[in-house]
């Protein structure tokens, strides 16, 4: 049986939201597992250098032990516009370990991700979330919300993927 | 003799500008001495992750070869809309490297850099590229753009400290 470890990101500086699901395509329906979720934090305060060493550093330790076979990151866009710099730098880093380790990836915009798990583009968090944890088959909302955007877009990578 | 080994960085994603100075502090006046001056590439139409690899490896390799007491980087704005996410995940890679070589590092406006090395915020590019090639002793400007704005941010971060 053919079983996919997807890895789901939520890039951010102080708070980089994972999330990472397994996939086994070949049972009827395909049987969709809870692997781990939850976020490294960086320190605000702290030396960006050394922020972003941490999120090099733990992001590789993850992966180590996560061995996904694909990895799905939010896009950025301007929308922040004073946090958008940081956020980007941290992604940066994060794209750079994913190469390092040569897991493919891709890419999803906010409306895809809440399109494919809440079922409309415009869907606010509570009903993303809700969605999140019945795809999962949780008894409540994954926490904290970095983590559990984090699992849309690992579930996001499955449905778009599998359809 | 105290040498301070500065290296200036303008970051970017397809091309990332560096310019390396020596300064002999206790010379009077200070020996200023052009090292190295370049640029770091990555291809356009490569996936974002390699192009990050590239970036990590090559300044990695840099700084070995260099061995700068101090790192100068240009801050990084919103004014370049459609390429600041691109350029911003760059230039995290960039402190990254510079994190894991235990290398301080200071940053500067495109304002500072201007009133540092040609005496006004608002100079245009070539009376700041002029004022590099002075300053450094150069018979003409150091080519391409960015690697002479790479060494504008070194001399500035001279300037600025030494004062």
């Amino acid at each position: 049986m053919t079983i996919t470890r997807i890895l789901g990101l939520d890039p951010g500086l102080a708070s980089l939201g994972f999330g990472a699901i397994s996939v086994a395509v070949q049972s009827r329906p395909p049987a969709i597992t809870l692997i781990d979720f939850g976020i490294i934090q960086t320190p605000a305060r702290t030396e960006m250098g050394s922020r972003l060493q941490t999120i090099y550093d733990d992001l590789h330790s993850l992966l180590d032990e996560i061995q996904p076979n694909l990895v799905a990151i939010e896009q950025l866009f301007f929308y922040k516009m004073g946090n958008t710099i940081p956020v980007a730098q941290a992604r940066g880093v994060i794209l750079l370990v994913i190469a390092q380790h040569q897991i493919p990836w891709v890419e999803f915009t906010p409306a895809q991700i809440k399109q494919a798990v809440a079922g409309y583009g415009n869907a606010q968090k509570p009903d993303v979330q809700a969605a999140v944890a019945r795809e999962l088959g949780l008894d409540r909302i994954p926490r904290p919300d970095d983590a559990a955007d984090a699992l849309a877009i690992a579930l996001t990578a499955w449905l778009q993927l599998s359809c």
